[in-house]
């Protein structure tokens, strides 16, 4: 962490380039092709003059921001150049950099730096990645919130909470001999059960998190050609919806994400459903039907005078039954046989839009995600931070268990160091090794 | 321009977002969502805090730079806010931009505004673009040395010079009466001579500054399934070049652009060229011969034991003789007796690279581009200068022609005035007409 970083932090091609530089040497590196000394510039002072490539060339006018350490985003002594966003200078610019004594940074390590120099903890630091990926108002507040130091705040309460415990079971321990007991045995397991509560609250509010983060899982099924993906574009069109194929947690399928009402939505792709003695079509079918079994809700689409699909939904997930091209002939009420009790009907024509409102209506609020975050407890969205808040719980109950047994207070001490431990690998107050932090941080853009 | 414009200067993605105010307003409007009191802030300042959206929900940690009138790019009072460059905050950000009472800025606003207020002449200120697009260094050099003002330079000293000639001659008009002669008649002819050259110089000068700037045209010619896209392949590969497809000035062609030594090579699609009745291939044919008319450069492409095309070709075009296909059997002699004296012969095997590197150093040579451009004269890029010179040009031409034969010094005075005209109307010295402007700013990105 001795060396001077460079890096690119906005993308090519617009008007204006921002290259950043952090290190001990990172006001000397730049002062070294800049053409105003900025040597023993004040933190906080800007600077405009003319930059060199390695030839001496005169490359572009820039502007320059000094950061002085600690007073910077990474901690270190910092500088920020504007640069007219050409790939000619920007390359230039850079191997300039390189010239005089910085190296290219890796994705995420100004941020890196930032945490080893104590001006972030590691879930505030996860929370800038978040922010920067945030496209609705629900991810950027979770996100903001997060960077803001609630989750972490809400961890030291609890972390405070369990070393008190865990230092009062260790006292007696160490007045073992005596048999003395300085905690009173109804109190602590009182405190074992709030922090216990407290613990399955953040790890519960994982399922909405990643429902927010990632999109909720929706699946269209129905029978060939009743308009799976005439429904999906009429309900992205009528938004003009961001629409991209992320991968989703799962990983195992490409979907597609919209935006509905602020609301992040994953639809998954499935194949049409009918009865068929084709092997291979089989086999998509039942992909299909997997692929239904994840969705949190499912538009089950047929057209006017076809039944339904007749498949087994779980009682946790939201059916809404479609009829589609109510436009091109007039529903009977044939297919009222094949209505299912738990479902909801709307009548649509995707190719039309008719309906199409009241469809992304329901959606909306069967989602029921809260649009407006405003929670006392904070909302985990990161899989790193459910499994470690898991990890605790589980040292918690055992330790639990063992207390509730009276077995020896060495056994409930440990269990109750074990739930400290993984929840200090949330924000890294325990120390955390070398590759983590890596992994961690290999996900982030290169310049942040 | 009364009014107060704001817009992200950098392309959505990255780690940061730049976020560009200027106007009467631009202090204030900044001020009324950020954190901290910056209405009394002095230019080249730095402001680290916090900004709200519309709703006065907490949005972003930024930093702001405040510039003031008229030492700012545009010459107006204007800040720069970094921000991190999620879509979400982005977009919120300029709605609270707007709310406040700024505006979005069209293309190129910004630079037109620092036009308006005399930070930077028309040619000047067409080289900012140029700057920002150009990917190799003869044109970031070209489009440097134009910012910089070195082409406004000698276009302000030949203004001088015809503004002194015009005088003498006008001062002759006013004492029409008197038959006196203020000017030397050999000394005036002389001086016209002097300020045509200069001035054809610079006109002649386009065609280099055209082919630095969009690329020199190749087109490589050859029988179906000799390996014209496997040659291009290779040209592109072996460089890691950039390739893209632009539009070029001719408009009737997409073309592939690839950088070969630093210049840029704009190879032209060309269908296989053979003796053939098929109506709709010969129309092919005839668009391949059409297009290498154009191409300074052509690669006349065949294979072993294969005759080259026979085509005819201007004087001033460098025709290079590629056999391909040499790994596949040994050529015979056969194919020397079509080749023609001008051409230049190269062995190559474009599918294993053999001959590529001997290839691309020939047509650098070929070329003939300087790569390092240290020119006492500017070179001319833009077609807009380019007709301007040619119009002023073709004024002196008249005038000399009216002074030659003696004919009336008023109309000799009527057509240096044109010749004057015309030069003013490429640095903006003369009035330019609001859509002329419009025009030219608006091939400019947003938020410059």
């Amino acid at each position: 962490m001795k060396d001077t970083i460079c890096a690119l932090a906005t993308p090519p091609g617009g008007a204006i380039a921002i290259v950043r530089v952090s290190g001990p040497n990172a006001v000397s590196v730049t002062d070294s092709i800049f053409s105003k000394s900025i040597k023993d510039a004040q933190g906080y002072t800007l600077h405009f003059g003319k930059v060199k490539d390695i030839e001496g060339k005169e490359l572009d006018d820039v502007l320059v921001s000094v950061f002085r350490a600690p007073h910077s985003y990474t901690g270190e002594d910092s500088t920020e150049i504007s640069l007219h966003g050409s790939s000619y200078i920007v390359q230039n610019f850079l191997e300039s950099l390189f010239w005089a004594g910085a190296r290219q940074a890796e994705p995420g390590e100004f941020t890196m730096r930032a945490f080893m120099n104590g001006k972030l903890d590691l879930s505030q630091a996860e929370a800038v990645a978040d922010l920067i990926s945030s496209s609705t108002q629900a991810t950027h507040q979770m996100a903001m919130s997060q960077m803001r130091g609630q989750f972490s705040g809400e961890l030291k309460e609890l972390q405070g909470q369990l070393l008190h415990l865990t230092s009062l079971l260790e006292l007696e321990l160490d007045f073992n001999d005596q048999d003395v007991e300085f905690a009173n045995r109804g109190q602590l397991s009182e405190l074992m059960d709030k922090i216990e509560e407290h613990i399955s609250l953040l790890a519960d509010s994982f399922q909405m998190g990643n429902a927010i983060k990632n999109g909720i899982p929706v699946a269209i099924i129905g029978a060939p050609n009743v308009g799976k993906s005439t429904l999906l574009n009429a309900l992205i069109g009528e938004d003009r919806a961001i629409v991209s194929n992320i991968q989703g947690t799962t990983r195992d399928l490409i979907e597609d994400t919209i935006q509905i009402g602020g609301i992040t939505f994953r639809f998954i792709d499935t194949a049409g459903i009918r009865k068929t003695k084709d092997k291979l079509e089989r086999m998509g079918i039942e992909r299909s039907l997997q692929a239904a079994e994840k969705a949190k809700i499912i538009l089950l689409l047929t057209e006017s005078n076809l039944p339904f699909p007749e498949i087994q939904f779980r009682d946790d997930q939201t059916v809404l039954q479609v009829i589609n091209k109510c436009d091109m002939s007039l529903p009977s009420t044939s297919y009222l046989y094949h209505r299912q009790p738990t479902g909801r009907l709307f009548h649509i024509s995707a190719a039309k839009g008719d309906g199409i409102n009241l469809l992304r209506q329901a959606l909306v609020r069967e989602a029921s995600l809260p649009t407006n975050l405003d929670a006392t407890h904070s909302i985990v969205t990161n899989v790193r931070h459910y499994n470690a808040l898991k990890q605790s719980l589980e040292a918690l109950q055992r330790a639990k268990q063992s207390f509730a047994a009276q077995t020896s207070t060495d056994l409930v001490a440990e269990d109750l160091r074990q739930c400290l431990h993984h929840l200090g690998e949330i924000t890294g107050s325990e120390i955390t090794p070398e590759d983590i932090l890596h992994n961690i941080f290999s996900s982030f853009c290169v310049g942040k």
